[in-house]
């Protein structure tokens, strides 16, 4: 008897792949596994703006810093990805990045990329104190939110609060990897910066309308990390620092299960109360 | 006997004028009274970038958040501004901003600009202790920096250290303010979310060539408490997080002296050890 091996893609390749236009623009769709409350998750927006660098034919080395604008929601279906080399230097490489959906700017955003080389290091930052991943069971998640099915998400502390439970700190820290497990790559981890839900939900203890209007991550990982972290569970740890004016922003890091920075992240966000 | 009356313009308004050329785009030039170790300050470029969104005729409401991208150094001399409004919803604008110098791209950057409401509000970072301004001697101040002249820079943790005088943390944390005092507002207090000199050397202890490659900042202060601030000086802290591979974050908050967040920022800079 024969066996047949399927191969499937995982989801997450699924979401960001992009068909090259003419050079420089790109073709994308959202898929349904990622969509969000209103468009796709944030953070496969994003992933998805790494991805679009990363195929351009004068990509420079690997990302170190990416913002991301949430401009206008992003309609189901197909859409276009502009990725502009706007200055190469020798060591690094400044990208201006949009996307579009029949000619209306829906995202705006630009990244940095370059060549890492070895230098005099420390992390200064602290690891959130967590049990092992293993020990933590996982949920509570919304099940109404489909990208949230793309994610193991285990929370250590501050987990989704039931209606009228506010809590004093908006902090979150949980352990979370693609479901099902992938090895982690820059766009895999760019999108794990955006899983956090939106802080000010914890500290007023109701679901409010909120959402990221700019996102901004800072990539520590150099490929042998990147490697090593494999597909185990990262050590998310975001929380808030200012609410008021009908927006708020929080500070984010992501660690190895050993105590390596990943990657540091900011947002602003936006919420209704 | 008659009296004039002489007018100066501070050195920070001379800095970020703009002329207007054809809609979205402004002519700049440098001044020396805010000269880096090569090309401008960083703040003031990011000053001067907010400072055009300002000026232009579609602009809604005030800045939210700012990222810019230092691209290449900006050559002494005449520089040209694009301000671009991406998207325009009802409350948020979102913009993509360039300086260019003869057709070459120096700096990229967006920018969300928007209309404040009233909401729910909360800080929940914390201020760092601190002793009254008037009691924290000025400096120390590298004497070689032309820019350095134009703040008030009284340290209270964290000034500039002496070769070999490595420190453990690397956090500084000053009372700054525009010298002469000038009145806050948003392009001034966008200047001055980029004093702080790179982290990188009170780590180790003596000067490298660093500088910032991307800075991102969210705006907290509202018209009113711009107001309110007046020309008092801020408490400004900032700390690096990661250290490595020939780059360093940082994070910095800068509040008001009576424990109001004006803003947060972060920046990713480059270092050579």
């Amino acid at each position: 008897m024969s066996q047949t091996r399927v191969v499937t893609q995982h989801p997450f390749d699924a979401a960001v792949e992009l068909t090259p236009l003419e050079v420089g623009t790109f073709a994308g769709r959202t898929t349904p596994e990622y969509a969000n409350m209103v468009g796709p998750f944030g953070g496969i927006t994003a992933a998805t703006l790494i991805r679009a660098v990363q195929r351009h034919p004068e990509c420079l080395g690997a990302p170190l810093s990416l913002t991301v604008n949430y401009a206008g929601p992003i309609a189901e279906g197909p859409f276009e990805v502009s990725a502009i080399p706007a200055r190469t230097n020798r060591t690094t490489q400044h990208w201006t990045l949009a996307i579009t959906q029949d000619g209306v700017v829906a995202t705006t955003a630009t990244a940095l990329f370059g060549i890492r080389r070895q230098t005099w290091q420390h992390t200064e930052a602290v690891a959130p104190q967590a049990p092992p991943p293993a020990t933590v069971p996982p949920g509570p998640v919304p099940d109404f939110l489909a990208w949230v099915e793309n994610y193991e998400m285990r929370f250590v502390t501050g987990g989704l609060v039931a209606k009228g439970d506010a809590q004093p700190s908006s902090t979150s820290t949980l352990w979370v990897r693609d479901n099902p497990p992938r090895q982690l790559d820059y766009p895999a981890l760019t999108a794990l910066t955006d899983v956090f839900f939106p802080r000010v939900m914890l500290r007023i203890g109701r679901f409010v309308p909120a959402g990221t209007v700019s996102l901004t991550v800072y990539f520590h990982a150099d490929d042998e990390l990147l490697a090593a972290q494999a597909d185990q569970p990262v050590l998310a740890t975001a929380r808030g620092r200012r609410f008021g004016n009908g927006f708020f922003d929080h500070a984010a890091e992501l660690w190895t299960p050993d105590g390596s920075l990943l990657a540091t992240s900011h947002q602003l966000a936006y919420f209704k109360d």
